[in-house]
């Protein structure tokens, strides 16, 4: 019984074991009654994924209440006072989480603006004069200087920092934690990688990284500071536990979208639609009020910033694309363009993902290689980028200035402005320079510029998306913090724009809406969002009368998106292979049983109420598992129960095990514990640390043979699922409620029978590894009529 | 074993009785290991309700999927054709609930704004002839006659269209069927009654009969007709079941916000925020889809409308409250204000719901008492509306126009603008009058004018704001169609307004803003919502530049408000007894398991695999409940199981046992059925239908002794507990998955122990019911500190 639970399908296993061989049989040949043939495989269930560029070992999130004796207790001696602390808390903290992100946030934008900025200036100094190679030099030179510094930052020293984080921040809510993602270093990293990456002029952008680090300063508050100095307060033992951080990621999440885009409604619908995966109105409501603190830092600042005082930050500040000035008007006949946008967006959004797949796996191929090889890589990435932004202008022709406009304006000599002089006679302008020669922000704005139906020809535009399209393939996957917000908003107004231009004369709609539809159409074609993108857009251009129209892009574009490839995110999810839950189960897990899924893995291992020490150390040492079934026999007989009746007790995780290991909780006799026992060993606050590995405990040959009473620790209450629940049920039961661990039970009800057939983790119910387990629904996947 | 099921705990129930009149014993002194004291009540679990001013019956929904043979069969069968049909027939009757949404919002604003423009061009010309008593007479005859069509109506015909039905939406997508919410009939009664109750002058909106609308018609669709004459289209019946009609009726409601208030996006998260309890990204984007149709048909309406061909409609539009045209600008200092509003919102808020609560419940004593006596109260209401809707206004004093203004504009002669005549002489005007004698729609309007700030005095602000706190108290309850936005929109503006008049020498804000943000505040602090509210008085106003000042002030009046009392629709929830699940299980319910709970419910009845027909007439008429275990013993003994094993099925729904005795589907002896017998019989659709009552099934004698084979009607996967679950995680599982039944299981695995323990409803997890049969987690509720 301790060694090898008893199980009652023993004769039904033998039979597994005759038919192994004989895989080829039609599974469906069965009669309906008879539970269909089991397969001789195990699942695969290796918690391994894609951290950053390294493969790390993951763990599953804790995110039900593990409902203990002790967390009882400690719950039940909660005063109203401690209470109302931690509602005061969770309050403080959201606001903190606000208050950072929007600091950060300016912070980043300043420095950004700054350096950009002034490189940008020297730079037309040198053209200027003729100097062309010296400003190329000069160019190239600071741009490879700036990716060095992020990528080697990344490279050496939080791996994690690489990429948007919003995959990684995704898993997490939905419960899967990635190692070193929520750190210190990875927050720094992430501050100054981003800062460098975006002012090297690399064609990404800082949304994704806030939304990264707006995580991370929430996890930060949450637990108090960096891992290895953190504050101890008392008030903060609340937060301490996977729920209420995963809450404060959340707040996070949506801070760093609405920092990014000045965007509070779009960030918390963000959050809702894209990250998160669980929700709960008063959430919303929490994750709202950090929003709305973010707004108002970031309005601060910019009042700030308005008198000058903030070097060449000011202007535009960071309303990206402000085009409430324009009066928008369209008509019936304007639903044509508008629905063609919205194919192309559709169509080249699948097309990019797809690409972009392919360029991850060859990029990961070369990361692999070592920390050089990403180093080289980013650096290569840089001189091509520089080369492009600073070489192609030159294959545009100049364009006499429209005689309306005042000298000042153009062509303009300092960093901003519509009309680059570049190399260009006085009263004439660059288009392509000033497309390509300016940050990414000034790209879009001037791109979605209105009321400038003649300032760029289509071959520049032409020019502009094909170096974008080309950039936003191979920028993404190099060891920066990188966003793909910008990438795809550049490529998208591009062919926007182009088609405005082809649409010119049949239609009301300015060339710099058809911009804007064109990011959105792009941005819904790849990312699969709308709720959240059509508010991000509303408050990006700051125009209501905009919302039908786009809205229909985004539901065109989405839907001619799904008909080819999944979103973008999802593919990097599965690239990096992280067990990331769907809501909804494939429609073949409803031909299988939990039951089936049991069968083919390794017996499960349960442990007694009162345990000998030794068999406790051999089950962490020879089995990897995070939780044990705790089964009792009828040592004390209950009254009206036939003996050798068990009694299922509940959940173990090996974590506490780890801890009443390193706690020497052992006693002489084998015998229960009384409550002050525990409460003398052990705190409430115990019970959320992850108690490290099982190496380092040491446990003398005396202690082998002594007794630990584990009913104290066992979590009582788990969720269970009996062995006749079809997958698909159960994996809904496993998501809805944030499972870690779902127990399965028996359907007989017999003296004999364990009371726990087998235990399910989220690698179990992933629907790749059951397909390695059961190729045969692999098949009937293709086609669903069988009969 | 089939009469009474066989229960382990008989000692520990004996143990119970014995116990049963010490219940004054401290239920906290057992030790932490014994169970808490089973008391000696059992839980009520009357499903009975308020609907509309009747007690009905209610019964809830089936959101689990029933997965029996018969649905494995079909499910197995479906082609990929059917399931293109499917996500066809997913968006087309999306499209068709905005459309038809669209188009009855379009008609009832025709009609209101017709028939209470010429109701108010008459009284107009009447008080020019200074003929004030036949204008009385007239005005209050109109508007009386037009109250009466609306409550006859809705007394007569449909006592469900009565009130917002905004709750009974809430509760249906909770999971609580309240009959007759969503018929042709009540569509009908809706509609009519709405324009008349709106056009009568009473303080009610359009808003919430509107959000019911579109949730009836996305029901009449999705069931393919009335009750009585539906339409038998093969393609419909994919959604002849509880959850997907569950999502037609997401879209509707969503629908109807955004046809209320033109504002899709707040009409999305509206659904999201206050109407769902389960939601998916899926149904997220779908419900979006709906709301850009009807945003599309309302723009298309009014387009047409501009030319004048809709009668007295026009010139706004619907378009409520557009101050697009103000320029906001705020300094620090305007945060003091804004937060005053915010906690008068809170403070009036929480008020008005503890007010209209009293109401309310008076309401239900009249009305209770009949038919006649619900028109009278009605007439009453609408008598004492028009009085002081009319008379009222004799109070202000005559303003003077300002000179500035042509004599078209001060005074106005017709139904719109903001100077009306009334009473004064030429060149004057009487601002009570602009405010009083118009639609509300035009009243809100008018108050939240900007630009204006002399144009109203405070005595007049006074006399309105009093007037329609009284007006919004005892109109509500009336039994007419009725919504609460605009009654509170109302008083909201009120006294914004006039804390913009008070403030008028600190501030840069307009007084029309001030309006805006008392609105918002009042809503907030009654309605208790957020992101929606936020949403929707930004696409309502129409001005970006407000969010950060209406997120502030929505913020505080909600969390001052929530220190008093729970929101309206959950107050209103409360006092019809819908059986809502709150999202978040009650403290105390972690002190209390699901076996404590099953204990003091009678037995479980359970069913076996292959049951005698006599067994199932008596179970059905014996028992009430609406689903039935199935369990067996080891008539077929399986390999590997000793003697005497049981064995769990699964769950049967009472409708399938009745729909088995209809079709008399008996065997003439005790065997197992082939699957092609069970197909020959029924149809899967036929499972989806709700099969009447027992008694209509007619069962000789000799039909009684025979046999029916239940297994294939069995849903064999339903989600089950095991007896030391905690409530308040049961409670968590029930919501989030959506059940109707949750079986509870034994913890004790042996022989002769019962494989169901028992079964809960959602009756018997509402925190009512349970602390009627255990009192004492009610003294434990109060102090949290026990130890």
């Amino acid at each position: 019984m301790e060694q090898e639970p008893c199980k009652y399908a023993e004769a039904t296993s033998h039979n597994k074991e005759e038919h192994a061989d004989d895989e080829e049989r039609d599974p469906e040949s069965n009669s309906l009654y008879q539970p269909l043939l089991k397969r001789n495989r195990t699942l695969s269930s290796s918690p391994l994924a894609m951290v950053g560029a390294k493969v790390s070992h993951i763990e599953s999130l804790d995110y039900e209440i593990n409902e203990n004796d002790l967390f009882k207790q400690d719950w039940r001696s909660r005063s109203k006072v401690q209470v109302l602390q931690y509602i005061f808390m969770k309050w403080t903290l959201a606001f903190l989480v606000g208050l950072l992100t929007g600091l950060i946030a300016t912070l980043i934008n300043l420095a950004i603006e700054n350096i950009a900025g002034y490189k940008f200036l020297a730079v037309v100094n040198y053209i200027e004069k003729e100097r062309y190679l010296v400003g190329f030099i000069f160019f190239t030179g600071v741009n490879f200087l700036l990716t060095m510094v992020a990528t080697v930052l990344c490279v050496r020293f939080a791996p994690t920092a690489a990429g948007p984080g919003i995959p990684e921040i995704k898993a997490y809510l939905n419960g899967v934690d990635t190692p070193n993602m929520f750190g210190a270093t990875t927050l720094f990293v992430k501050i100054i990688g981003s800062i460098g990456a975006v002012s090297a002029g690399l064609d990404l952008g800082k949304e994704g990284p806030l939304v990264h680090i707006g995580s991370c300063i929430a996890s930060l508050l949450g637990q108090g500071g960096p891992e290895n100095h953190r504050v101890k307060w008392r008030w903060l033992r609340y937060f301490n536990n996977d729920r209420d951080l995963r809450d404060l990621i959340t707040c996070g999440a949506s801070s760093g979208v609405c920092a990014a885009f000045r965007a509070p409604v779009g960030g918390v619908l963000f959050s809702l639609e894209e990250v998160a995966t669980w929700w709960r109105s008063a959430l919303l409501w929490r994750t709202f009020f950090s929003s709305a603190v973010v707004v108002v830092v970031l309005r601060a600042f910019m009042e700030y910033c308005k008198s000058g005082n903030c070097g060449l930050f000011g202007g535009g500040g960071l309303i990206m694309f402000d085009v409430s000035d324009v009066s928008v008007s369209y008509h019936a006949v304007d639903i044509i363009p508008v629905a063609v946008i919205g194919v192309i967006g559709g169509v080249l959004g699948s097309l990019y993902n797809y690409l972009l797949h392919k360029v991850l796996r060859l990029y990961n191929l070369i990361n692999e290689k070592g920390k050089i090889h990403k180093l080289i890589l980013s650096l290569i990435v840089s001189l091509f980028t520089s080369a492009c932004l600073y070489g192609l202008p030159f294959l545009a022709s100049c364009t006499p200035c429209d005689p309306s406009l005042t000298d000042s304006v153009c062509p303009t000599s300092g960093r901003m402005g519509n009309f680059k002089q570049f190399n260009c006679p006085k009263g004439y302008y660059n288009d392509l320079a000033t497309l390509l020669l300016t940050t990414n922000d000034d790209a879009v704005r001037n791109i979605f510029s209105t009321k400038t139906p003649t300032e760029f020809h289509t071959f520049s535009l032409i020019i502009f998306f094909g170096i974008y399209c080309i950039l936003g393939l191979f920028t993404f996957g190099i060891a920066v913090p990188s966003g793909l917000f910008l990438p795809i908003i550049l490529m998208g107004s591009a062919y926007g724009r182009m088609l405005g231009i082809a649409m010119g004369p049949y239609t009301n709609i300015d060339q710099g809406l058809y911009a804007v539809l064109g990011a959105a159409s792009l941005m819904a074609g790849s990312m699969r969002m709308t709720v959240s993108l059509c508010v991000i857009f509303l408050e990006l251009t700051n125009n209501l009368l905009l919302l039908p129209i786009t809205m229909l892009v985004l539901l065109i574009a989405k839907t001619v998106g799904d008909c080819f490839n999944p979103s973008i995110y999802e593919i990097i999810l599965d690239l990096k292979g992280l067990p990331f839950l769907d809501a909804n189960p494939e429609p073949w897990m409803r031909n299988i049983t939990v039951g089936e899924l049991v069968d083919v893995k390794p017996a499960v291992v349960t442990l007694r109420g009162v345990e000998k020490v030794s068999r406790i150390v051999e089950v962490l040492h020879n089995t990897p598992h995070n939780g044990f079934p705790v089964v009792d026999d009828g040592l004390i007989p209950h009254v009206g129960l036939p003996d050798g009746a068990t009694e299922l007790l509940g959940l173990l995780l090996r974590t506490h095990l780890v801890l009443v290991l390193k706690k020497k909780w052992f006693l002489n006799e084998r015998r229960r514990t009384e409550e002050w026992e525990v409460r003398e060993k052990f705190a409430w606050v115990d019970m959320a640390e992850r108690w490290g590995k099982t190496e380092e405990v040491a446990v003398t040959n005396e202690e082998m043979e002594m007794y630990v009473d584990l009913h104290p620790l066992i979590n009582t209450t788990p969720y269970t699922v009996v062995e006749s629940m079809s997958v698909a049920k159960a994996l809904v039961l496993f998501r809805q409620v944030g499972l870690r661990h779902m127990l399965v039970l028996p359907k007989y009800q017999a003296t004999g029978v364990s009371p726990v057939v087998g235990i399910l983790t989220r690698q179990d119910l992933r629907a790749h590894n059951i397909l390695s387990a059961f190729p045969h629904l692999e098949r009937s996947k293709g086609s669903k009529k069988r009969h």
